[in-house]
């Protein structure tokens, strides 16, 4: 039998009671998270060493993050493949939301505005050239069904078009301050209503559904769609456990209530943090609070282009930075209203410039419609690259 | 019987003596356009309100421009699809020009500069967005057959690149003024050159060449293509009804003129309205000036998404900016020599970044070969958001 | 019998002895280098008058570059198409490498970074152009396979967006000096690094390769395999002559030896005649060097469009500015350790600007599949343009 890898179900396991239901990579993570929110817990009001506190909090998070993404899943599961993405947008990127939300509270503008763009450079690049090489050096040359992936993609497109235009009104022609921040909320509410208009479709979506395309916005393409998938494809006797549903409620909110508490005191050692490191915190923000909140649920990303299934993997890895522009953003923008930082879509110019190459990378990639390890090691150089520019930045 | 659309011809209609070729929506354009063009005549010459007097004349250039356009068609309809093309091509943008023109020698530079911009936006934004949008709401997801919408992409962002860069020599490297305009004059004869070379192979163009795609330079997608197409479509006995020679020379010749009045007239009551409504010039030109010159003709776009035509559809409506990038900002430049104004290709940064994207967003849509509702949504957003940069800028 | 074209070997002369496998196109070539080595040595050493002398020299540059180009496909030939390529990206750039090396020593940065930038866009822009224009009106439209070209131009993208972003760092958020010369050392590892990487999947290369797709980085389409291409479709009787093994590797030597000296003279001669001409620097690297180092062998591109072979026309085409942004630009940076002025990837603003757009403009019309003439006459319009705006900068 093969080991079970993290986030994909073993094979054989079957579905029965609360305890047993837990498949062997949900309580490694249950029980990791546990152990990790003690320790920050303590070395937070121990007031310990800040860079020891703020490993203990990262790795908190990144647990939690990962086990919020779980509870959604299930919870979603009961209510079709519709409402599983639709959860997911609203709810996945909870932990990430917490930490801005926090980081704002603490006047941490940069740190925010470069987590936000460097969430999305490390899908689309880090883990998508991640996922190019792994699948690569075992398949040769992996081609991806062009219209899936093509279709969030050019959604991509649009909401980061979206989400720069008012740092190209400011960089551009300087208006008055006052009229960049009405700017910026115009443009959150477009994208959340955007956002809004497409949760009937996805709520209606069925897998197999012609109009799938058009409910990419609401994430059609979910690391819970890709367990499903390779649950299925193990055949009708290995259907993935489901939990119970007072487990999947009780679990998602212990995780959030749970995130929310680390997240606040990840903010609080990262300042002590940035200045002991010597780093700037657009490079905190860029890298390393961008990783923290996305470490675990990306390795589906490249779990699934070592499988072979590499039009699954796309979808996933270009779901998550559209998610960010399109649902977290926004959110980021008309919460900020609520902290004394205002969070406005306004971003340091080398911020919009990696964005854009970045995007205009992926969406070549994606209308090529094939993807070699070469291709995966350039943009993994190129994440390097851009990482160092805001280490010397 | 279903109702007749505006633009298209009602199913049936025979073709017959002068009068009665002109089929209803003809007639209904021709006496509003004589009832405006009146309207706008009285306002200019009592000096009445500068709004009121905007607004008619704003009505009766849109109605005018309509009227060309279908003048244009029928006179090249005797000639073939070719002498259609480039016929259209030439005198199509006729209002567009008379307008520009006499904003010149009003002073109106950056007026003119927007608006040039601004039409090309409200094509590739707005009435593309609405027909993805109408298309997508009515017949799902919406394939299109990419050849003949690729070439005309493909020539749209040649023409742009090279419409850009002036504006990006100036804003690298700051060379003196006089350098600057022979830059300007050279992208402009550059431009119309090209277009001058693909006239014969335009002209020799029947639908079904192969050659077909070489040619959309001088306009092989047109409204008028579209409305033909769709007359085929009704069947060998539903064609569209044919102008007498007369008729059409005749219609052309007193539109244009009365365009060129009304363009004066709406040109001398925009400053003072531009200054009544608190908007900036840059403003008026993208959004007012722009939507007020193409309102008419635009609708057919919106009409073949709705019909399921969605090939034609985004053909005419990329074929309109690639025109204003090939011949109508050329001409300008040329023109200008004549005004005190000089007209050069550089634009506000703000208008480059804007067209950019806008282009860039529009190759990754047309190059997916497929639209849906949610993406025509996306692009009027991304037009909204556009104009609200230029309304607070 | 058809007479030979420059570079593509007459069909049915049969190999033998050294002398009689030297084919006419050859040996044409050969005595014009001799001729012009010595002219451009007795102009240098005369000090006869610097314009004389450039052109001598760029002449002798031009005819030096073709041979060292032969030879060492000559050499690779006998060791399989894999290390034809590896051969050709490694050594065929090696003319333009002591250019810039002797540029650098004498302090003409300027001319290095635009003599870099210009020889991409003399491929992508100029020959490209001039392929699709010859091809176009020989042929109508043509098509290419998608892949291969494919392949090479998301790579070209990637280097591109590798290559730029020290300069976008540099402008965008003007770090200090010597942060701005690490970072582009970072990138110049990178690429190395990844040329490095692909070299053992390119030596194990054979045509029909299933991972060739992966290979393209080590200059999988080359002139050479053009060549071969040409004469295979000849038929079996019509091989190409095979030079023996010790004139393929003393005329390497020869011609790199000469080629090297030249190059110092042609540099020498270079800074008079920029004053003399009252070019600027800027323009004299973009296209007098950029062209002098590429001339010959940039025919057979267009050789390759005429031929209707376009697939691999692109492919060559694409191929060489990749080997620039990929082994020519990050070997000068680090061999300019070794000279006085210090070569960093930090370009100016508008050699960024149409890099960037060209290869945008590039990847549309290669994912687009077909070229016509039209196409081809824009790209020569869009390279007029900007040769034009540095003319005039």
């Amino acid at each position: 039998m093969p080991e079970t890898v993290v986030g994909l179900p073993p094979a054989g396991s079957a579905p029965a009671g609360g305890s047993r239901v837990l498949i062997r990579s949900d309580l490694v993570i249950l029980s990791g998270a546990a152990v990790f929110v003690a320790l920050s817990g303590i070395t937070h009001y121990s007031h310990a060493n800040a860079v020891v506190a703020f490993v203990c909090s990262a790795v908190a998070v990144a647990l939690l993050a990962s086990l919020v993404g779980r509870s959604v899943e299930q919870l979603g599961d009961r209510f079709g493949a519709g409402a599983t993405g639709v959860l997911q947008s609203a709810l996945g990127n909870l932990p990430e939301l917490f930490i801005a939300f926090f980081a704002l509270r603490a006047g941490l503008l940069t740190v925010v505005q470069s987590a936000l763009i460097g969430s999305m450079l490390a899908n689309l690049l880090l883990v998508m050239g991640a996922a190019f090489l792994v699948g690569g050096l075992k398949h040769g040359t992996q081609k991806f069904a062009k219209s899936r992936a093509r279709d969030t993609c050019v959604l991509l497109a649009l909401a980061t078009a979206a989400l720069v235009l008012p740092s190209m009104a400011q960089y551009t022609h300087s208006p008055a301050e006052p009229h960049v921040r009405s700017l910026s909320d115009a443009v959150a509410v477009v994208l959340l209503l955007l956002f809004v208009l497409s949760l009937p479709a996805a709520l209606r979506r069925h897998d197999g559904d012609p109009a799938a395309g058009a409910a990419t916005a609401a994430g059609a393409a979910t690391a819970a769609g890709a367990r499903q998938a390779a649950a299925e494809e193990a055949g009708p006797g290995h259907e993935a456990p489901r939990w119970p549903l007072w487990l999947a409620i009780g679990l998602l909110a212990l995780t959030s209530v749970a995130a929310a508490l680390v997240s606040d005191w990840f903010v609080t050692a990262l300042e002590p943090t940035i200045h002991t490191l010597h780093v700037s915190e657009a490079f905190a923000g860029l890298v390393i609070v961008a990783i923290a909140g996305n470490a675990i649920e990306n390795v589906v990303g490249i779990q699934l282009a070592w499988r072979n299934q590499a039009d699954y993997a796309l979808s996933v890895v270009v779901n998550s930075p559209l998610q960010i522009a399109l649902v977290l953003a926004p959110a980021l923008v008309l919460l900020s209203l609520f902290t004394a930082t205002t969070f406005t879509l306004v971003f340091a110019p080398m911020l919009v410039a990696a964005v854009v190459v970045t995007v205009l990378i992926v969406s070549l990639i994606v209308f090529d419609g094939e993807s070699n390890w070469l291709e995966g090691a350039t943009l993994i150089g190129l994440y390097a690259i851009i990482a160092a520019a805001f280490w010397w930045g």
